[in-house]
């Protein structure tokens, strides 16, 4: 499959000549061909207007054949594993056994969500039937489903190539719930996206949908993307990435003249709560663990542990020293592209100024371009509550440790956290019960919470909340990962008084597809009399 | 229930003393006792800080508790069923008739939403049990649920002075999500207010619940309104009323440094298209069912039918014949407010500036203080498309008909509509039949779709839609009527690898309140083996 830097509008490729964007191995530094040409305004457009176009045939088309299209589009991706992660490896720098690994993650991923709406139940159809007895009013007949937003754009991410990006959690799960898909490719690996979108093109024609389903753009942030969140059609916007950009977004997108969800998964410290029977269990496995955890993919997780809480303790110094080893001893990093190896430079200087720098890896030789080498950082409960930048997100294979006198004092360092992906607890089960109000209170100030585990490593289930309060993201309300993520790109719509005939099947009385529906608010599959 | 003038701060009354606000007779202009004091912002800030102490005690209160203090509230407001609508006729010159209808449908609102909670699935509980033995991998064990946000601020409506109020849709919702509430009582109906808080006031007391779940202000929106969308322990805003008040809230929501979900509900014109089935079966009946549509309660409901859209049929002319008449001899109305009066005289007058003065009927006399006339606007569908203004809600007793050539102009129509609560289609099985991409391009516009049925009248039931794209409300993704409402004020939660005793009830292997689950995606409400 030869890579051709052009972007993809419906069927159609888009043209060459724009603004160049030209990937980079971080590992070497050399430039990755092609040259990427970033889409022109008026191509932006056309990909918008084609998703408009496509989206009445898009969002009336049948679960079955949504799920066969993102069969189809799974089996493509996989079809091509070992092409796909070899570019991605080029571009990203991340270790190949990860990348083969995020390809089969992508393609359950869109299976999963192919499961979920071929079954159908998804739409959470509610039918209330008609009281034509009633007193003093008769009741019309109401039924009432999910039905798809609109177009959506969604933004790639750097950190995850594939399962974060052309055909990552937000697309599947947007065409899942029967929106069309424009993709901002992120610059960083535009190859990988062309062979990802060359597969999702080929699926569109091959599913007989309309060509305006999936569009792919390579261009800027500030300029494609801007287009993309302003113009009128786009209904809904996904976004992984820093704070900054994911704010500007949000606020771009609730000043236009009609604002629009905008879901922003930004920033998050992820704190790790060391309860004392962690430490009784094994502090040296611990510290490993700790240190597998937030240097995992070069500490570039959203859901990287970046601020860890523990208290003086006999067994404390064993796990400090351990984990002081561990970082010193630690391989360089390669970071995922110059800007951010830049960025792990300047917020670690900055930190080095408010914090104690613990331990740190050697930097590296000559080799990579984008080097970032490990680091941990120390201070204490009354510092990290003074100052505010230390529980800014550092992406990068660092840590931050937090030390408390007391086990109290975890509550009042968990009442000034902000909002998180996650929040963790190590410990016994005994340490766990004893600290239920610590629990209660990270319950509000995080979407997963976790025991004895680490925070990298996110199941693609139905059970699985990736999401939290504000900066985690835009609105704790929804996850990015998971079967709930379909929930972000649906609203309800009601049908009063309608014919049988004329509603979607889900709400017909037979129930031909046999979904589990609400009843007068009692779930049944049962067909209902007409 | 003597009536005092003082806010309601959790279990204390406010100070007296503030700025004032009087209520008026809007059918005799007379002020009416007692003169209520604004909140100080040092009152706002304590109420807030009330809510969120009482959140960690309430959001933790079981779904038989909540249920509990909710039936407490519908039988205390029962119990002063006649004193309330009085008191709300004086404010409102609403009539009594629909007055003591309003109190039922509160009260019954308010156990629909016990009753929801007592049964508990709402929660939307999934479970992904560990797989210990999963390769490369195992899985831990994954639990999530809805849990409530916090602090809801809620404005009253000056409409609904009881269902959209101090008691209504908004408040019942929250607090059956288990979120504490903060009231802005709307200003024209204080009395009514107070008498709804004293109720709630009484049962959080008599249920044990901590103080600051509920609270009620008297204030104006602007100051009262602006601090309360601002606190940062505020968790999410509700609001009816207009599109300019409505909007400015969402802005401060979306500016706020952490912004929080704004549930507005602003201005619909609720398009009615009246098909050739529709004439031909009666056009006086139709003419009759239109006039008292956009005449209920003075025309002054969120779903009035502003917006008429017919085609020249032999029948129209008997039809528009019928409808001036009813117009024309129509009995003068009072509306809630002088503000209110004076809007609908200007954009009357507006109006007749850009459509035809189809019909009127004629001024009142003397007698009410806040007077308003039906009137029957009519125009062409150019003009409709040309002038964005035709396409504004006029609050009261007006409606505008737009004349078509033929049904095909429906379709430009309804490409040319915003975001409406509503779209109703009128006509035989046949017609809607035959209009199937009218009623495609409807559902991506309207919340709530009704055939043969008129838009005012909205059911509380558990299929009810009452939201619709902006402008009618600020996301479309939720209902601010019905049982589906409580999603506002939800977000999902998840548990990791925690103990069995530690989680949620709801989210319990044996799940001892039966609730409906999603087991591995597969609905169940069977105990899991621990």
């Amino acid at each position: 499959m030869p890579l051709t830097g052009q972007s993809f509008i419906g069927s159609q490729r888009g043209a060459l000549g724009g603004a160049p964007i030209q990937a980079l191995n971080p590992a070497t530094g050399q430039r990755l061909d092609p040259v990427y040409s970033s889409v022109s305004s008026a191509e932006v457009d056309r990909a918008v207007q084609l998703a408009a176009k496509a989206f009445p045939t898009y969002s009336a088309t049948s679960g079955k054949a949504k799920g066969a299209f993102l069969r189809r589009i799974a089996d493509g991706l996989d079809g091509i594993q070992p092409q796909l992660a070899e570019r991605a490896h080029l571009e990203t720098a991340l270790p190949m056994p990860r990348l083969l690994g995020e390809v089969s993650r992508t393609t359950g991923q869109l299976r999963l969500f192919a499961a979920v709406v071929e079954e159908g139940s998804w739409v959470e159809a509610r039918i209330d039937p008609a009281l034509p007895e009633r007193k003093p009013l008769a009741r019309p007949g109401l039924r009432s489903m999910l039905r798809p937003l609109g177009p959506v754009a969604v933004f790639g991410a750097s950190n995850f190539p594939l399962a974060f990006s052309a055909a990552g959690g937000d697309t599947a799960s947007a065409l899942a719930a029967g929106c069309p898909v424009i993709v901002k490719a992120h610059s960083a690996h535009p190859g990988t996206s062309e062979l990802v979108a060359t597969v999702i093109q080929q699926a569109v024609a091959a599913a007989g949908l309309p060509e305006g389903v999936f569009s792919l753009l390579f261009g800027s942030g500030v300029e494609t993307g801007a287009a993309l969140v302003r113009h009128p059609l786009v209904q809904a916007v996904t976004f992984t990435g820093s704070l900054g950009a994911g704010r500007t977004l949000m606020d771009m997108a609730a000043a236009r003249p009609r604002p629009i969800p905008c879901f922003t998964e930004m920033s998050s410290g992820n704190p790790v709560f060391i309860l004392p029977g962690a430490l009784r269990a094994g502090s040296e496995a611990l510290a490993q663990g700790l240190f597998s955890s937030f240097t995992l993919g070069a500490g570039q997780f959203c859901t990287k542990p970046g601020i860890v809480l523990l208290t003086e303790r006999p067994e404390t110094a064993r796990f400090l020293e351990k984990l002081c080893e561990l970082v010193a001893q630690a391989q360089p990093f390669t970071l995922l592209t110059p800007g951010i190896a830049r960025d792990y430079v300047r917020a670690s200087s900055h930190r080095a100024t408010q914090a104690t720098l613990a331990a740190q890896a050697p930097a590296a030789g000559s080799a990579p371009a984008c080097p970032a080498n490990a680091q941990l950082f120390s201070t204490t409960l009354d510092e990290f509550l003074r100052l505010p930048a230390l529980s800014e997100e550092i992406f990068g294979p660092d840590t931050l440790l937090v030390r408390c006198q007391t086990p109290g004092e975890f509550l009042r360092a968990a009442e000034a956290l902000d909002g998180h992906l996650t929040a963790t607890l190590l410990g016994s089960e005994e340490d766990l019960a004893a600290h239920w109000e610590l629990i209660a209170l990270l319950e509000q100030k995080a979407g997963r919470l976790i025991f004895n585990g680490f925070p990298t490593g996110v199941e693609v289930s139905h059970a699985m909340v990736h999401g939290g309060p504000y900066p985690a993201t835009a609105d704790s309300r929804f996850t990015s990962v998971g079967t709930r993520s379909i929930y972000r790109f649906a609203r309800p719509v009601c049908f009063q008084g309608f014919p049988d005939a004329l509603v979607p099947v889900e709400l017909q009385a037979a129930n031909p597809l046999g979904i589990l529906r609400l009843i007068d608010g009692v779930p049944s599959r049962e067909p209902l009399p007409e």
